[in-house]
This record gives structure tokens, C-alpha cells and sequence, in this order.
């Protein structure tokens, strides 16, 4: 204990904000410096156990700020452990810099992006579990939150979940500063609130002044010696703490101090302490076996479908790779993840209703090297789509399996049908995007996401399908399929709508139509040069997809095209009425998607053509 | 009090639920069977006030199921009340019926579309504040939430604001059935740790036995009856209670019953129960007044940022008009609605860290007929991106303002940016997407989003823009701007891009490369025939957006031509790269979508073209 050093520390790493954000022009300072002293106890007390040498070392500790505008504090505890030097934390937000505005894993150690409120905490609970029951190693994840963040869904969802996976791995701590970006939050500094909610979702909760080094340091120690559940620290602290000027004002949030000269003067002036962090404890991280297994193939002409052929994929690539972990979102008797859990019960996470949890756990896990495949509903990825946004600027590996794509679900309605779904995941940077038509190709699919960097999605569908492509063929990201060869129409279809198509191709044979079918299973990236060739071969060209007009296959086919310097006319067909229930096929005919819509638009293009 | 009706009324429901259902083949029975006593007393004990001769009295209560897949439930209580026919339930799922698998407004009085879970209780809290607030009478909101989609973040979010607003006209009622889709629920049948949640949330909770209907008549009286917050009613129930093959067993979810018929003796047999509801208080809803205002107007050459033209725009038309109320996410002096607030504060709703909630808190708002404009960050809108979707399932009419679109935003990075929102957006059923480039645009398209149907989206910018378009220029949703004419090359631009457009242009003359730029403020519905005229009379098409390459302003361009027989090469602009801090002049160059980058394209496509 060394309460006097501690309290310098938290002055240094106010100093260091408000130097940083002047430097910088913008930034935080005022919420860097309501957290400094917790943060200085965390360092200097030996609380945080990171090997500065080894950033990558597994035993490491993990601390995440939830919080992530209080990047100036950050960025100043990297300089104090000797992580970076003073020079490039005044690069702080410059062009080139890796000290970006909110934190992101181009500063190591620097585990994932935050700065989008509430998702620190969730991908914390995911790193946690994976301490606890994948690597099984005695690292500890710390993360900061902000007050005003606790209003978002989200911090639930990792309060009940950290609870219930027993996380005593895991502290967060808050920061109750009482003042968001314009007013007061809903709970201000009543700490009692907060302790009532954290102790009802199940954690230890323990409160105490953020400014009081040496309760801290005491509600650290409380926090580690705690066992079988996760422990929050809430701290009443001062916004601007230590500057008169900002300190617990409103108005001051966000923006550099006004004079920054007579702020560091009033903290007392720079000071230049450097902490030696204390050292992990050393272990290497579990490994789970790996026996091995075939992946699945299927007959041409069975019926399967791509939902149960995922689970099945899923099962056997979790016998040939111990680091592939699957997590759901309590319909794993969907999406056939189920089939996963059965076989690998260790590596399964139950993540319940909860999609941004376990969107975030997964982030997590990938954290540490673990691959991750979440899977629920197509339609229900669209609850966690910013947690998915942030994973992309995480630089995460995370694999998403969702099931129930498009109106061929049938009966239960537009409420569990993705139709979105093509256009949100293309949306994301670097994703890749899926979307097999039979049991064969998601087999080699999967395989091929547990090597893929960035998000890949995989969109399975409910109904069974004909399996057209043999064991054998080449199938692969960015990749595609002429199921049918032909030249006066190119009908692109992928998942449901390749059985259409076929069928469609057959009536259009009997007019003396000859269809192309193009079953582009890899719709980002897509098979251009195929693409580019049925343009240049065929008269017209066809789309049609179980997804809404905008951002699917569709554009994913003129983008393909786009700069060619003629080309065919193309016609999207789509869904582009609101669903209803039916059965799938009367849902597919309703929308045009089905084979007769199919070559009706066809042979409309083919007139067109000729005439 | 009648027990003895209230229990044969619970069968009846029970009876219902399976009798669709299995005419059905398909749905939820069991998950209507634990809820079935819950809804009898409340509908024959007097608490349900509904005219169910005008089911659009303003005076009505509201039932809301959050558990959507308890439509069984849902439409066998329609049938008690005499809202519609036994035949008519028996048409459940079936295409063309009112009666979808999960409920939508077809079927009124249903307010809202339900079925993904966690959403039906936030939207109640915007119903409900509609009423305390908005409408100001004394309807209540009757919310039916599953015990699974507590684990929901958003049911938080609802909690807390709902407490937060002091709303005594809603009550939740939580079916504690214990059993989810697989397994068992992380609580189970704790009713305690609900009440301890629930209390520690600033609700009044009351745990009952819920097949107990003399108990739950008591908890409905104390829920009406308590003032100021509002009251849960945690019933411990059992899944597919009262038939003993499914009753309290796993694997049951989902699923018509095996055997109907037996379920039917064991329940004892058909009843034709008909419920008088009670009647609603009467009155009329407050109307606010609207003293009128012009719009804003700007001169041209004048500097404003769009977030701030929406801000004042719609400050301007409040005063217009007294239906229209303001929502925001805690930014609002960063999206400027704080404007509005200043103005309007009867009409203002600070929403906190909140998104989801914020939107539900719209949707429940405008099934009042209230007309709310939401805003944040755009890239936050990511957020509540389920609960957007599922919006228009409910046909609801939401206007929703992200500002800080894209990498202009600078120094913040990338966890800022909005660069999918476009994409996103539109591909929500029958949006309408708009990216205005300067004041005047926003000022009118903030008007006209106040009349359109559906969901639409303004995107604003974080920086200031010149004023191009004259005050008195047409501006309108499917409209576009020539700013400039050329027939060499046309530039389609919208937003930040369109000065980055024109300078190019500027730079481009002096090479003899004459270019179109076209300002395509309204991106869905996208002014076609200007592009398609474009295509004609231009040699090249380049289109630039900061925004992703995928679903945006290109591919809305691509689509508009996607049909032309022949066009000319299209290069889309766009982000690229993952961006990092920097100026906004860095980022736009560096993402290739500055003049200069603009220029490069033109000139290489005015070559090729002429090559």
C-alpha cells in the first residue's frame, strides 16, 4: 500500500489527459479524469497483472475500457506502465497515430474497439468465460464503465450473464461522475441503486469513494478474494476531478480544457512516474483435444437442410480443431448448434435470449485466439448489428450462423424472417457473406470460415433442399456454382431460390429458352469474373433472392457489373411486399421468387432481347 | 370477483390456443397455456378497459404481447372479447388470415407487430408515456412478457426508463413458465430474484402463484391501484398447464400437441365464454399548440452543418404543428434537438444512453398517432437496428435523424462513424432514406419526413457545409439536385461528398472534362429518372459517398439503371479502408473520396470512354 504514491499517480494521469486532449484539440479529459485514481490504484497497487515485455502473453490480465472516451486516461496508463512514451501519447488523434479517439487493438495490448457505449462490459464477461473454461488460466479481466452507459440493454445482459457462468474472474468498475454528454443520469450518485441492481443480478457489489486511494485499493482486494461471483466496484467520483474549472460541472464534456497551462498547474504540474506492473502468473493455456473427423457430405439428390448441415459441419470441424467454440442464443434446436453441444459440451456457450451478449462473447473469446461460431436466428443478428460493427473495427474473428432466412420459413411470419440480413452483413467491413443453397456447400463453407479472417455470415434456411452439388466439387469463399448451362438468359439464385431457379430453367427450355443458373452461394466477395461472363454470353440476366430489394444479391450482382462497359439488362427479383404467414411455398409464389415468377420475368427479357 | 368464471375462462383460452394451434399445424399452444389464466381475469375482472364497439377510442387500453409467439393465446382472447369469430381463429397462420403466426396491426386492435422478443415492453413504455405525457388520459398499458426475454437487455432499458418516468399506467406481467425454447431459463422459477430486479429497477413488484386466479385478481386491483411507478406482476406459472403430456415438460415449446383431441377432454372440452369488457373512461386527448413558425431558411454561400439545420428545422416545425414530439439517445446537443427541447419541453423525451429503448419509445408513441422524431449519432441507430426492423412490420410511421455520418466526423475515428447506416436503412421495408448536403435540403425534408409513411432516415453531418440549394428550390423525398451540368462524365454525390464533387468538377473543366454533379439527396426513393438521363447523355458515371461501398448511394445508382439496356460505366467512390482519427480533409482524402480522388476517377473514365 502507498497511498501517497497512489494519489500522485492519479494526478499524473489527469495531467497526462489534459495534455493529451490539448495537444489533440478534442477528446475527453473531464471523463479521463473522474477515473484517474481508480485506474492509478489499479496499476500501482499490483492489481493489473501484465507483462509489459510480452504484451501477448495468455497469463496476461485484460483490462478494457467500457468507457472508451476516456481514451486520454488509457493512453496516459500506458505511458505510466511504459508502454508507450510521452512523444506518441501527444499524437493522440492525429492522422497516423495508433492513439486513436476511442481505443481500438492498434495499440496493443489493446484487446478491442470501444467508444460505442455498453459493449465493454459484454466482450469483458466473453474474455472472462474464456479464462474460466477455455484457456482455464488464472487471468483476470478488469473493465471500466461509465455511468451513463449503464442505461444501455446491453450492461444487463453481461450483469445476468456474468452471474450465471459464476465470472469471479471479472471487476468492473464504474465510474458514477453522475454527468453524461448533457444533463444528470436517470440515477445520479445514488450508489445504493446501483448496488441494489448489481447484488440482483448476482454480483458482489461493493461502493466506495473513487477519489479515496486507500478504498480502492481495499475494494480491489475484496474484488480478487471474491469467489463464485463477478464483483463491481462502484465509485462516486467527480467529473473534471481536480480542476476547478470542469470539475462536476455540467457543459464539460467532450471538449479539451480552456487553459490547460492552469489546469496542469492546479494538478500540481507533470510528474513522470513509471509503475512496474506486477507479473502474471505463468501457465499456458488448456488445449482441447482434437480427434479428428471428416466433415459431412450428403448424396446429390438427398434433402437436407443447410440449418442441420451447419450443426453437423460445425460437430465434425470441433472434432478436427479443439480451438472451434460455439455459442447460441437459445434456439440451438434451430440453428442444430445443438448437435454441436452434444459433441462438445466443454466448448458450447448457452448465451440465451440475449444476442448482443453473446455477439460480444464471442468478440471476446476471439480475444484470445479462440474461434468462435454464434449462430440464431438470421433475423435476431440484426439485435447485436452494432455489436457487430464494432467487431469489424475490433479487427474480431467472428463466425455467425444465421438460420430461418426469408419468407420460405412459412407459417410463423415476418417477424422471424432475415430479410435484411444480406444487405446489413455486406455492410460490414471486411465481412464475408454465405449463403449456401444445399448441405454439401455449408459443409465446405464452414470449414472454410474457421480460416477466414474478419466476420464471415453464414444464412441457413429452414425448409430442406436438394442437394445438387457433389461431395467432390470445389467449393469456396468466392466462389459459385453454374448449376445449368445456357445463353439467352443468366438466372443468379442462391439458397432458397436455386431450386426455384432450376425449375424455372426447365419451363423456359420448353419455350426455347435457354437459362444459364448461377448459384452464387459466396455473395461477399462474389464470383465476378462468372458474373462478368454470363454478361458478356447471356442476353438478359435474372436475380432473384429471398431478401428484400435493397443491399442483397441483387446489388451485390450490379456491383459485379458495374463498370463493365455494356452489359444485359439486369432484373432484380425480390421480396418487396410485407410477408405474411403461409406456407413457404405459397410465401415464395406471393413474392415472385418462386420458379413461375422466375421465368415469367425471364421470358419478359428474352422478348425484350429479341424484340 | 368471479374465481369460478375466471378458472373456466382460463380453460376456454387454454382450449383456444390448442384448438388453433392445431388447425394450424404449427405455433406455440404451450407457451399460451402457462399465460391463459393471467389474461382471463384480466380481461373478465373488469381490467381491461377496451370499447371494443370502436377499437380505435383513444380512450382504450393497451395489451400488448411481448411474448409474441403467445398469439394462440393473444387471438383466443380476441375471440372471448368478441373482437373476432371462432371461425376466424381457426384460419391462425394461414395465408391471407388476419391471424399471422406472431401478431402485427392487421389484426386490430393490435398496436404493434411482436416476436422478437424483449421488444413488447419498451414499446409499452412509449405507450404509456404517450398517455401520461402526450395524450394525457388514463388508459393503461397491459404488457405480457415471457420469462426468456428478461435475459433481453432491452426489457432494462424499459425497466429503468419506466421507473425513471414514473409510469403508474403500465403494468408488466411476467409468465414464469421457467422453460425456454431448450432449457430451462437462468432463473427458473426465482421468483425472488425477479422481485429483487424489478424493485431495484423502481417498480412495484408483486410474485404470485399465476394459476391462481383469486391472487392474480388482487395483483391487477394493487397494480392499479399504486401511483407513481409502475407495478410488475411475476407470476410463477407452468408451460402447458392443465395437459399433462406437456405440462412443465422440456421439448415442448413450439409445437401443435400431439394429441389435441385428448388435450381438449382433459381440459374439459370446448366452452363458449363471451367477455363484456370493461369500458374505457372517456375524454379526449390533449392537443398541444401550435402557434406556427416558418421553416429556416439560409442564403446560399451561407456555412451551417445539417445537424444543425434538422435541430432548428424541427424546432420550426413543432410550432407547426402539435402532434410532433422529439426523442434523443443523451447527444442532443450534438444532434441538436436540444433546439426542440429548449423550445418544446412538454414535447421532448431525453431517452438517455438508450437506443433501443428510444425507438420502441417512438413506436409506442406513434401508435397514438403522435408523430416522433428520434435522434443520435447514425452510427448508433445501429443499435436498435431489430427494433427498426420490426417497426415496419408494425407498420409503423418513425422519422429517425443520426447525425456524424461517416469518416468527415474526424478526430472521434471510426466508432463514430456512421458508414453502413445507409445501407442498413435501406433495407428496411418501405424506407425512406435521405442524406441532404446543406441547410435548406434538411429544413424541408425534415418537413416532409413529418408526412411520410413508413421509416425514414436523415442522415445530418458533423461539419458545416456551403448552402447550394436557394431557399426557394423544390427539395423533396425522390427528388435530386443538378448542381452542375457536363455530359462527359456525371458525378453522383449526396451529403459531405457533393462539395468534394464540385470542386472536382471545378478541376476536371480545366483538363476539357465537362462533368454533371448530381446532389441525390433522397437516396430511397432515388430520383431514377435523373439518373437514368445521366446515363444517357454521359459518357462515365461516377458515383461517391462516405459511406461503405456496399448498399449505399452506388448501389442505390446501380439499381436505378440496373433495367437500361445499355449505360455507361459506373465507378462507385467509397470508404474502403477502416478509418482511423484524423482531419476530416485527411480522412476524405484518404479514403479516395475527396475531389482529388473524385477527379482521378472522372479523368480515368473520360480516358476510357474516349480510348
Amino acid at each position: 500500500m502507498s497511498p501517497d504514491r497512489w494519489r500522485e499517480l492519479g494526478q499524473q494521469l489527469r495531467v497526462d489527459s489534459v495534455r493529451s486532449s490539448a495537444a489533440a484539440g478534442s477528446g475527453h479529459p473531464t471523463s479521463s479524469m473522474s477515473a484517474a485514481d481508480l485506474l492509478a490504484v489499479l496499476l500501482d497497487g499490483g492489481f493489473l497483472r501484465l507483462d509489459t515485455e510480452n504484451l501477448a502473453n495468455p497469463a496476461n490480465d485484460h483490462l478494457i475500457f467500457s468507457k472508451g472516451h476516456a481514451s486520454p486516461l488509457y493512453y496516459s496508463v500506458l505511458k505510466a506502465a511504459g508502454i508507450i512514451e510521452d512523444a506518441e501519447l501527444l499524437t493522440f488523434r492525429q492522422l497516423g497515430s495508433r492513439l486513436e479517439g476511442h481505443p481500438t487493438p492498434r495499440i496493443p495490448p489493446t484487446d478491442v474497439a470501444t467508444g460505442s457505449l455498453g459493449q465493454g462490459l459484454p466482450i469483458s464477461v466473453g474474455v472472462a468465460l474464456a479464462g474460466k473454461r477455455l484457456d482455464r488460466l488464472p487471468y483476470r479481466v478488469w473493465c471500466l464503465c461509465g455511468d451513463s452507459e449503464m442505461a444501455e440493454g446491453s450492461i444487463w445482459e453481461a450483469f445476468e450473464h456474468a452471474a450465471f457462468a459464476g465470472l469471479d474472474n471479472l471487476t468492473a468498475i464504474i465510474d458514477v461522475n453522475r454527468l453524461g454528454q448533457t444533463r444528470e443520469t436517470m440515477v445520479g450518485w445514488d450508489l445504493d441503486t446501483y448496488v441494489r441492481r448489481a447484488e440482483a443480478f448476482g454480483w458482489h457489489a461493493i461502493a466506495i469513494d473513487g477519489h479515496d486511494v486507500e478504498a480502492i485499493g481495499a475494494a480491489y482486494e475484496e474484488a480478487v478474494a471474491t469467489t463464485g461471483k463477478p464483483t463491481v466496484v462502484i465509485a462516486r467520483t467527480m467529473k473534471g476531478r481536480g480542476v476547478k474549472a470542469v470539475e462536476d460541472q455540467p457543459g464539460k464534456h467532450g471538449k479539451p480544457l480552456d487553459d490547460p497551462e492552469a489546469a496542469l498547474a492546479e494538478l500540481g504540474g507533470e510528474r513522470d512516474l513509471s509503475v512496474s506492473l506486477a507479473r502474471p502468473e505463468g501457465g499456458e493455456p488448456h488445449r482441447f483435444p482434437a480427434p479428428g473427423a471428416d466433415l459431412p457430405t450428403w448424396d446429390v439428390g438427398a434433402e437436407e437442410a443447410t440449418r442441420k448441415a451447419y450443426g453437423e459441419a460445425l460437430t465434425a470441424l470441433g472434432a478436427q480443431r479443439g480451438d472451434v467454440v460455439a455459442l447460441d442464443g437459445e434456439v440451438s434446436n434451430s440453428t442444430h448448434s445443438e448437435l454441436f453441444r452434444e459433441a462438445h459440451e466443454d466448448r458450447y456457450f448457452e448465451m440465451f435470449i440475449a444476442e448482443q451478449q453473446m455477439v460480444a462473447a464471442a468478440v471476446g473469446m476471439q480475444v484470445r485466439g479462440w474461434v468462435p461460431f454464434a449462430s440464431t436466428f438470421a433475423a435476431f443478428f440484426s439485435r447485436a448489428y452494432d455489436f457487430v460493427r464494432m467487431g469489424a473495427i475490433s479487427r474480431a474473428n467472428l463466425r455467425l450462423s444465421g438460420s430461418h432466412a426469408g419468407v420460405s420459413i412459412g407459417e410463423d411470419g415476418p417477424s422471424q424472417m432475415a430479410l435484411e440480413d444480406i444487405a446489413a452483413f455486406r455492410a460490414i467491413h471486411g465481412s464475408t457473406v454465405l449463403h449456401p443453397s444445399d448441405a454439401n456447400q455449408t459443409a465446405k463453407l464452414v470449414a472454410a470460415m474457421a480460416d477466414r479472417e474478419g466476420i464471415s455470415f453464414l444464412r441457413t434456411l429452414r425448409g430442406k433442399t436438394e442437394v445438387r452439388t457433389p461431395p467432390d466439387e470445389d467449393v469456396r469463399i468466392g466462389g459459385s456454382r453454374v448449376v445449368r448451362d445456357g445463353d439467352d438468359v443468366a438466372i443468379v439464385a442462391c439458397g432458397i431460390t436455386v431450386d426455384q431457379a432450376v425449375a424455372a430453367a426447365e419451363q423456359l427450355a420448353g419455350d426455347g429458352i435457354s437459362a444459364r443458373v448461377i448459384d452464387a452461394y459466396s455473395i461477399k466477395p462474389i464470383d465476378a469474373a462468372t458474373l462478368q461472363a454470363a454478361a458478356r454470353e447471356c442476353g438478359a440476366i435474372v436475380t432473384v433472392e429471398d431478401h428484400w430489394a435493397e443491399g442483397g444479391l441483387g446489388d451485390a450482382v450490379l456491383e459485379a457489373l458495374a463498370e463493365a462497359d455494356g452489359r444485359p439488362p439486369v432484373h432484380k427479383l425480390a421480396v418487396r411486399e410485407m410477408p405474411t404467414s403461409g406456407t413457404p411455398d405459397e410465401l415464395l409464389h406471393g413474392a415472385g421468387i418462386d420458379a413461375a415468377g422466375i421465368a415469367d420475368a425471364a421470358r419478359a427479357l428474352a422478348r425484350e432481347t429479341v424484340g
